[in-house]
C-alpha cells in the first residue's frame, strides 16, 4: 500500500479533491459542486462520499493517512473551525475537521487557503529549499501566506499574512478595506484597472481606450499588452513595481529568502513579476546576504489539493 | 549556590555588564570602557577580567551557567560571529563566543542588541506573555527586534527586524538608506527634526521658533512640548502617526499581539505613543481579533544587560 493523503480545495462553487502521494504526485482527482446553501452536513456528506469513491478506485492501493483542507477565510486551525468565511455567509464556527474525522476514521487539518498554497509551493512547487518564503496570490484581492523556519506562520490569533493590507503610500489610493495606500488597491483587479484608466488618459492612442471601461478586466488588458499595446504594458510594469515595494517591506522586515506569486492576475506574469524584481532590489537593504528572489508559482491550479494534502503530510509527521 | 548569567552589553564607547539571576533581578553590575581601536582580543580581556571581578565580588554565591553579549551590528548568531558593526570599523567576522568561551569555559552566545533588547522584555518587562510583540528602539535610527512564537526571530540570514526600512510612502522623504518613505525617515531623528521644522512654519508663535534650527534636538523639542508648546507637541504627534501607520503593516502581515517602545526618543513616550496608538487603531485590520497594544519599554537602560543574560539563559534550556 501506498502513504496517501487526500487533499480538499474547499470553495464556494467547487469542491476540488485530490489523493496525494509522500512525494506530491496527484494519483486521483474529482470536482463536486459545493452546494453551500445546503449546510455544512450537506458539504461533509460529499466529502467524505468522494472519499469514499477515492478508496474504492484505489482498489486499496493507498494508505490514507490523513486529510487536509483549504479554505478561503478565517480558520481556527488549532480548533479546527471555520470561523467566517465570505463564501460561506451562514456558517458560523464550523468544527468541519471533527465532523469529518468522527466519519472518515481520519486525522483531519483545516487550515486559511492562502497558508496551504504557501506549503504546497515550499514543499512541492517553487519554494522547495526556502525555508523563508511568502507566497502571494493575485487576484481581486491579494492574498499571501508565510512560510518562516520552514512551518506556516499563523500570528497570535491565526489571521498573519494580510500582505495585500499593508501601506505603502499612506496617502495613496482607497482600499476596498476602507484604509488607504494598501497593497491590495494598487495591485487587486480594482487597482488594475485603475491604472488602465489613467494609462488610457495618457497614451490616447492606445488600443485600449476603444474599449468600454465597464467591461475592461486585467485579462483583456493583458492580451493587449501581448499585442504590444504600450499602455496595456506599461500598467503591468507599474503594478509590478508597486507590487515590488511591498514585497521590498516584507523582506526587510522578515528576511525571507523567496517569494511565490500565484492566481489569476499572475497570468501577466513575467510583466509584473520582472518589473517587481527590479524594484525589489532597490526596495531590500542590501546587508551582504543573498538578494531575494520572485519566482512564478508550479503548482498552478492544482495548488489548492497539493496543498492541502501536504498540511495533512506535515500534521502526520509532527 | 544561585543560578546565574552574565549578560553583556558590548557598545562602542563603554562595556555594561551584570549578573543576572534566573528571575531577572540584576545581582552585579559594572561598566567599562570598550577601548574598541585596541582590538577584539583587548575587549575579550576586558570582558574576563570584568567576569572574575563578579565572581570574586560574588564570593562564591553564583552559579554562572553562561554568558550573553548584545551588540549593534550584524551578527551571525549561528556561528558567534560579529560580522560587521558601525561601531567597531575594523572588527570583521571576529569570533567572539569561540574567543570568550575558551578563556571563560562557559557556554557564550552573541545577538544583535535589538533583538536582546526584545528578548528581555518578552521574558521580563512589558511583553511578559506575548509570545508575538515587536520591539522598537527609537533614537537616530529606528532599530527593532521581532518575537514570534516566544523566540527571537532571525529570517534566512539572520538580518530580520528592519522596521525602520519599511516603507510607508514610496514617494515621500528621502531617508538615510538612500529609499524613500522609510518609517526610519519619519520616526528618526532627522525626521523629527524635519517635522520639527516644519511645524515652525506653520506655528510662527512657537517656542521653538527662537532656537536655532542646528542646535535643535529631539530632547528639546520635547522640553518645549512638556511646557506645553502647541507646535512642539504636534510634531510628537505627528511622529506617532507615522509610526503607528509603519506598525499597522507589521500587524496585518504578523498578526503580533503587542509592540514594545524604547531607546532615547521614547521619553517623548506618552506624546508618541498614544498617538500611534490611535493610528494603530485605524491601520490594523479588524479580523475578530483582540486589537494589538502598544507598551512602553519596562527595562530601561538595564534592557541590554538583562536581554543579554536572558539571551545565555535561553540557550541554556534548550
Amino acid at each position: 500500500m501506498i502513504r496517501s493523503f487526500c487533499g480538499v480545495d474547499l470553495g464556494g462553487t467547487t469542491i476540488n479533491m485530490g489523493i496525494v502521494t509522500d512525494n506530491g504526485q496527484v494519483v486521483l482527482e474529482k470536482q463536486v459542486l459545493s452546494h453551500v446553501d445546503r449546510g455544512a452536513d450537506y458539504v461533509v456528506d460529499q466529502i467524505v462520499a468522494t472519499v469514499h469513491d477515492f478508496m474504492r478506485q484505489g482498489k486499496q492501493k493507498y494508505d490514507l493517512c490523513g486529510l487536509g483542507i483549504g479554505v478561503a477565510g478565517l480558520v481556527d486551525s488549532k480548533n479546527g473551525l471555520l470561523r467566517q468565511a465570505a463564501n460561506f455567509p451562514k456558517w458560523i464556527d464550523v468544527p468541519l475537521t471533527s465532523l469529518l474525522s468522527r466519519r472518515l476514521n481520519l486525522r483531519v487539518t483545516l487550515e486559511n487557503d492562502a497558508n496551504v498554497a504557501a506549503l504546497g509551493e515550499y514543499r512541492y512547487g517553487a519554494g522547495v529549499g526556502c525555508p523563508f518564503m511568502m507566497m502571494v496570490t493575485l487576484g481581486t484581492g491579494v492574498g499571501s501566506g508565510l512560510i518562516l523556519n520552514g512551518e506556516i506562520y499563523r500570528g497570535a490569533n491565526g489571521v498573519a499574512g494580510e500582505f495585500g493590507h499593508i501601506t505603502i503610500d499612506y496617502n495613496g489610493e482607497r482600499c476596498a478595506c476602507g484604509r488607504k495606500g494598501c497593497v491590495e488597491a494598487y495591485v487587486g483587479t480594482r487597482g488594475i484597472l485603475r491604472e488602465a484608466e489613467s494609462m488610457c488618459r495618457e497614451y490616447p492612442q492606445s488600443s485600449l481606450v476603444a474599449i468600454n471601461q465597464a467591461s475592461l478586466t486585467p485579462k483583456i488588458i493583458y492580451e493587449h499588452a501581448c499585442a504590444g499595446d504600450e499602455a496595456a504594458i506599461k500598467v503591468f510594469e507599474r503594478v509590478g513595481q508597486l507590487l515590488g515595494i511591498g514585497l521590498g517591506n516584507v523582506v526587510n522586515l522578515l528576511d525571507i529568502q523567496q517569494i511565490i506569486v500565484g492566481g489569476g492576475v499572475a497570468m501577466a506574469g513575467d510583466l509584473i513579476i520582472n518589473s517587481a524584481r527590479l524594484k525589489l532590489q532597490e526596495s531590500a537593504l542590501d546587508l551582504g546576504k543573498e538578494p531575494p528572489r520572485i519566482a512564478k508559482a508550479r503548482l498552478g491550479s492544482g495548488a489548492g489539493v497539493i496543498g492541502a494534502a501536504t498540511l495533512a503530510m506535515t500534521m502526520d509527521c509532527s
